[in-house]
């Protein structure tokens, strides 16, 4: 199966038994930098924000959901315009109104840090964190264990890439009964997140209030910090979460499952959400 | 189990039969921010130079792995005194010579662009990637097929972490032979990696020239880069290599296998090395 997200490669399989010459496909790794205009009149600047590596499709839902849950943007109204270089499309210029202050001490402290930060003991959290301007409630919904069940095999249909190539990550959201909303992909997990909340975002459908985020690898600090950005108040992912994101979803009242596979998933917070 | 890569979490298991508490372990995740102090006398600066998320243990060789991989220190003489922060060990100060001139501009290219740049088409491979010391000759040495087929198992009995966890990646080094050198643990693919190549920077056993690399998880275009700054040859992966991946693998003349489990595995560049 051939498509965007891959290109074919000729690879040599190699088994104790034999080997054979084969085509093959690969999932797309590319560069995307993102460049942010911003400012009045003279005083307008242009600078590069990021560089990430990113398959390519979506790159304008990527690069809105990045620039939001990184709090550099607050609302799809922010931006002016946008442009995409051509023809390799693999950089991109945000461009804001004029009276748009771009949170950008915030995503220098995450990425590339100028000056000293406190990123030390009790305080690393608050010093690497962004704040979400959407708040959880402890318990404000209830959902079916059964429903988890079934989400994966509805991603399943819809992520045809990780068959192909074994190499891809998706996010996928879902509505509070287990009903398939939308699907990205990239060989990296945070950017089919940020696509995910890019799109959400230029949709106007922010925050993801009644929506189960399910993420086909494992749970990290940043992922959780998305998903808090984006008001979303159930994770679920098919691999293992760190500390830091149990501590972070804890903190957020996000309620997230780990281990998602089959009929059986671990809860490692706000369980009161999970009818038992 | 419990070692100071977990910490213990209390989770709730669920399949379509029960749910009980039980206690887990989660891998451990945390911020680690990397200070550089450089230049002579009154114009000696201190700058931070990046947050990582990693998991704790081996931190100064992780940093100096990271320094090294991304071309801002070339030698483990480069280093004056590295000071870690008490008690929380979350910040790190690597204090150069005062003749050494870090290449910060090109990690500023990686990680945070500050000017334009050239991210774009055929050039780029070239915008972001760090150019190594070490040259790989195309034909050099001779690996029998069969050797990899080990690797694995023996990676696994000196990986506990991930029967733990299932949330940690490994990087290991093994001879030609197929012989455990060495192996680091991290949260993150690139963190583990940039640990084991500190560790051989700091003991002064670079390039690694006769070693082959083995990665737990996907090969990307960030791994194959870091192996080649280490003047590694060949690597293997558990999992699928990524399109710009094999680029980098053959033009810097490195055997790039990927898919290895149990007696079978794909080969992604410079097959002449391995003997079928």
């Amino acid at each position: 199966m051939e498509n965007i997200f891959t290109a074919p490669a000729r690879v040599i399989k190699i088994t104790s038994k034999d080997f054979a010459d084969m085509d093959d496909q690969l999932v797309i790794e590319e560069p995307l930098e993102i460049q942010l205009q911003y400012g009045r009149a003279e005083n307008r600047v242009q600078k590069s924000i990021s560089v990430t590596m990113r398959t390519p499709g979506h790159d304008i839902e990527l690069a809105a959901g990045f620039l939001f849950t990184e709090g550099i943007i607050r609302r799809a109204t922010d931006i002016l315009f946008v442009e995409q270089e051509r023809p390799d499309n693999n950089k991109l210029l945000f461009a804001l109104e004029d009276n748009v202050v771009p949170g950008i001490q915030k995503a220098e402290r995450n990425f590339y840090t100028t000056s000293s930060c406190g990123v030390c003991g009790k305080s690393s959290i608050d010093a690497i964190k962004t704040v979400s301007f959407y708040k959880n409630a402890k318990q404000d919904c209830q959902l079916k264990a059964e429903m988890f069940y079934e989400l994966q095999d509805n991603l399943k249909i819809r992520q045809p890439v990780f068959e192909t190539t074994g190499g891809i990550h998706a996010s996928a959201l879902f509505d509070l009964e287990g009903n398939f909303i939308m699907a990205r992909e990239d060989v990296g997990r945070h950017n089919a997140l940020d696509k995910v909340i890019g799109a959400s975002l230029l949709n106007d459908e922010l925050p993801l209030t009644n929506t189960v985020l399910l993420l086909s690898g494992r749970a990290s600090f940043e992922l959780i910090q998305k998903a808090s950005m984006a008001g979303i108040k159930v994770v679920a992912a098919v691999g293992a979460p760190s500390s830091l994101a149990v501590e972070l979803a804890k903190e957020s009242n996000i309620t997230l499952l780990g281990f998602l596979r089959n009929e059986r998933f671990n809860v490692y917070s706000c369980e009161e959400r999970i009818m038992l």
